[in-house]
């Protein structure tokens, strides 16, 4: 194996894959990249047996040239070394040669590493093939479907299905759900293809994944029992499926509300992080007592003091009615719906309460209040 | 008390002398602000019985009203809460009024708190007075002389007099001193004044006290057999000195050298950063390999594999020397001398060595190699 790289490109492959690469492996060979110089460039792939990461870097980019006195060849290296050693290169270009089996020799002008190195062959089998339902969609699709579910997902572990966001495809429609039961959050998109498959993927990851992407990205997800693939530009991120039943989330949001609010983001936001902030011995709860022409925020602590806000901009329908709920869950279902104003819409003092983007209702967070 | 602050002034004095505020301070009155609203202006005072600062906002800044509507008084008050409080609050003015003893009241045109407050009288008496030698000089040549040694303190509280940098006022110099045993480091600045004073201060406080210093500041240094008093601005930091003699450095600088090293300090900064990554077993131990025609660095694991660099850019004098030293030692000397080119003067293989900048013998830096 030998070849003369592009540094950056080089980088960027390295940084992408090493996300797979746990800092501590478990099992010891999995703390190295598989290098493969093949007809197609350099293949770099990690894993930690849960997530597969591997990307190609091209002989070509455009019109500059990535590779050049390429032979073809297979080792595995360090990763966190490798890492380290290449970031800290100042050339634009460095030269791998397989020196021996057990030697791989990493040079430019003014430095000369050897680092040891191991035979390919040693390196688990990895199936990263594209089986199963398979659909086509912009990574940015992908990216909001994650990134407005991921956080309401659970962090115990205690039920490992929890930790997970359920990807459902069905009826032309694609829906992540998270939930850790106190609140749910939910975003769907259309779809052109009638695939339907249900994918669990361990919030965390997913998040990783669809962060991987890049700004024009077209990305291919398939899916089948075991796994879930996603295939973007020169690289796939395969991923296992956390196992175990989804709960049947599907009609836990309340049809009929009682009273509605209607607030700027912004505002609301603030007055919850202001009102919070006494709140330690309650984990960050808040009252919200409404009326049509006073909407204010309370919150208390036996130790610290009160503390109480008036909004500005609000429209409220209803009759009186006081909630409480953790502001740390509604923030983070206002923020999930990233846009200027919100509706909130009760059905009563002690029943779950709806978050929504008022101009799209593909996104939808459901909330639990508690006792004052 | 009562008094209508400006947000941001009251906000950059809390965080000022919240840096004396311990997380979880051991006597829970030091977890609170002494707040004094004096015909000075509102005085803030924090401590951890250690270190002290006080400072006061003034009724008017230039041209700007900070203070209006005041009536003197005291109070102690919740320092963590009090700095979340003011940080959150919108409108450029905030009111304070103590309502009674144990209640003080915090609000503008959204938001109401009332903190739990205690007698200011239960705060411990702090002397804040300038006792002892003083001398006053720019505050940024005060900030120079700690951050060009600190780094060279001991971390181990096993000697806690090593911990300390070693100010010492003499024959119309100021010098400071640090040194781990395995490295030393000093710097001098001429002064006005024939003051003579020796102070021991705890290298992490020093420097959190120089870097609380603004641009144009002109700083007055006070010691006693206790305590260094600091003032500058409408501030003032009290420090405890640490106590026990510090060691005798005066003479372990070498005075004669055998071989002499002038180098790039980026070049060479580089090229003992990539040395140093394989040198993960020996604590990023490098060998400096220098003849007249060629200076090489070298490292090498048993584990990872070796690594070699070539310097492009030097000057060297002497025989061949083989020197092997800790990189980050070396380069800890290196960028405190902050210029483009350092000369390093060796003695032979195990003796001490010295690290300098070429155009400021003020500053000196001593490094002691180790068996490769």
């Amino acid at each position: 194996m030998r070849f003369t790289i592009d540094k950056e490109a080089l980088m960027k492959g390295l940084t992408l894959v090493s996300k797979a690469i746990p800092p501590k492996a478990e099992i010891p060979i999995l703390s190295n990249f598989k290098l493969d110089m093949t007809e197609r460039g350099l293949e770099i792939t990690g894993s930690d047996n849960n997530i597969t990461i591997s990307t190609v870097v091209p002989f070509m980019i455009g019109e500059k040239e990535i590779i050049r006195n390429s032979q073809e060849g297979s080792t595995l290296v360090a990763a966190k070394i490798l890492i380290d050693v290449v970031r800290s290169l100042d050339d634009e270009f460095v030269t791998f040669e397989l020196a021996d089996t057990s030697l791989l020799r990493i040079e430019n002008s003014r430095s000369n590493f050897e680092l040891n190195s191991i035979r390919a062959e040693e390196y688990p089998d990895i199936d990263l093939s594209i089986v199963g339902a398979s659909l086509t969609l912009p990574g940015k699709d992908v990216q909001a479907l994650a990134e407005s579910t991921a956080f309401a997902a659970s962090v115990k572990e205690a039920r490992p299905i929890l930790t997970a966001v359920n990807l459902e495809a069905n009826n032309f429609k694609l829906t992540a759900t998270a939930t850790d039961t106190a609140r749910l959050a939910r975003k769907s998109i259309d779809i052109e293809s009638d695939v339907r498959f249900v994918a669990n993927i361990a919030a965390k990851k997913l998040l990783d994944i669809v962060r991987s992407f890049e700004e024009d990205d077209e990305v291919t997800i398939a899916v089948n029992e075991k796994k879930a693939v996603f295939a973007f530009g020169n690289s796939v991120i395969s991923t296992r499926l956390t196992s175990g039943d989804y709960p049947n989330t599907k009609n836990v949001f309340p049809k009929v509300f009682n009273y509605s609010l209607e607030v700027n983001s912004q505002e609301f936001l603030k007055a919850m992080e202001r009102a919070s902030i006494l709140s330690t011995e309650y984990e960050g709860v808040v009252k919200l007592m409404m009326d049509q022409d006073e909407v204010k925020m309370f919150s208390r602590s036996a130790i610290l003091g009160s503390a109480k806000e008036k909004l500005n901009v609000f429209q409220y329908s209803g009759e009186h009615l006081d909630i409480s709920f953790k502001a740390s869950f509604v923030a983070d279902a206002i923020r999930a719906c990233k846009c200027e104003d919100v509706t909130i819409s009760f059905v009563g003092e002690m029943k779950a309460f709806v978050v929504r983007n008022i101009k799209d209702d593909s996104i939808e967070m459901l909330v639990t209040p508690l006792r004052s």
